[in-house]
């Protein structure tokens, strides 16, 4: 018998008997960030969601996740609805709620997700692969004192763009690359694809060395993988590149790309973020 | 007595008497694409919808537009749900319908958006403004023989990355540098810098150099600018680049920004994109 994954547990969610669509959930200590679970885990539970819908065509494309209000510890509710099924995409809408003091379930996330079957077409890519050395030579980030638990499910090995040691206002790019997969193995999927999108610490850290208050307030993410280029990642690491865009009065906004140590970009993924002066 | 300026008939909604954040509109010929409106004009009426609630919060910050189906010729009608708001941030649900054949309103698009009050902070971007001559030194770009009404409202100058002229398959790049504002001057609003972030024609045209079928599927904008900013740019030129990121299998993304002529970062956006080998 194999011990269940810590994300696998967190995904875990439990159908509603009586209404489709309809998921019950609580959030995993092992994902915690400061105030509420790692925006990644929420966007893999949204995923989770929809994948597990009977109503189900394709695979994910594209998926938006908007961070309403912090989810708190414990119970939620996931409710995925198929909005519009076509020949071959469907859209979703998702969102996620948790009761509050008098047992009304409340929003606190909203999303969307598109899924598709994809046909065997050309393929390209116009974003060169960032040089890097290759995950042995490169040492892996410990979390250190911040004692924050999702940190942990992860081995980060940061090429360049480390997290600043010193906050002394130095900062001139916003620019990180990074090797990243789950810190116990466990092959990649759709799931834990959209978590690793949300993986990147926020860019106006590392632009101005400073450590202001940041949150994620929206996340969109597309899929440029089938079940077959999953599957030759495995449990191998990702390629992950950040950068921040334009930080204008409270909020910025960042740009990231993941790729399979084979150099196929897998997924991209965007921001934006809000920023305490 | 003033002409009302064609963007502002397609964006008209008449509030509902009975149903808070209900709208009805009717399709504009003039921002017609092929077989349906311009994307960019639909992005505009979702965005119109939240702007024109009562219980708005602050301005956008961040936009996504599910095109689900083809939205038809005809009378539509917009559902605009304020979800949660907090202090300073609001998140809101959109959708758009249409009456089908039995009369049952159907859903042809899904949104969210994401408004707040924001103050001012420090700025930087990350992104250096290309290189470009200015508007005047660059030519006008005809529609030809196309028949697609809604570039007929927009002053286009492409400085590079044309539409291809020879279908040859001799494409090697993915990006295009244009001016562009309305045909007709109309100051820069949120309404028109959402609509205008999906100006630019399919990637995979101008990287195969390859005329074959494709449609935005998903588009996410994020908004950098205020009302002083909008102010400051008036009725002048936007200079905008777009490229291609992944082509995989049926689909790719592409990422856009739009700055002022005078060199601010106003928006960046990126749309998931349906094409057919």
């Amino acid at each position: 018998m194999t011990a269940t994954h810590t994300f696998d547990s967190a995904l875990a969610l439990k159908p509603s008997p009586v209404r489709a669509g309809h998921y019950f959930g609580v959030t995993s200590p092992d994902y915690w960030n400061m105030v509420g679970p790692f925006g990644g885990m929420t966007a893999g539970i949204v995923l989770q969601a929809v994948l597990s819908h009977p109503e189900l065509l394709g695979a994910p494309i594209a998926i938006t996740v908007n961070y309403a209000s912090a989810i708190e510890k414990g119970a939620f509710e996931v409710q995925a609805t198929p909005v519009r099924t076509n020949r071959s995409t469907q859209h979703w809408t998702i969102h996620i709620t948790q009761a509050d003091a008098n047992g009304m379930q409340q929003v606190n996330t909203t999303a969307t997700v598109v899924t598709a079957a994809r046909r065997e077409t050309w393929r390209a890519s116009d974003i060169p692969v960032p040089q890097a050395p290759p995950p042995a030579e490169v040492a892996r980030m410990g979390i250190g004192p911040s004692g924050v638990a999702w940190l942990n499910q992860y081995d980060m090995r940061p090429i360049s763009g480390h997290v600043p040691t010193k906050w002394d206002g130095s900062g001139d790019h916003s620019e990180t690359r990074i090797w990243l997969r789950d810190a116990v193995p466990r092959a990649l999927d759709f799931a834990s694809l959209a978590s690793m999108s949300d993986m990147f610490y926020p860019r106006v850290w590392l632009r101005r060395a400073k450590h202001v208050p940041a949150g994620t307030v929206s996340i969109t993410t597309y899929f440029h993988a089938g079940n077959t280029e999953l599957a030759a990642v495995g449990t191998g690491y990702l390629l992950g590149r950040a950068t921040g865009q334009r930080f204008h009065n409270g909020f910025f906004d960042q740009a990231a790309q993941l790729w399979s140590e084979a150099g196929e970009l897998l997924a991209t993924s965007n921001q934006i973020v809000y920023f305490k002066e």
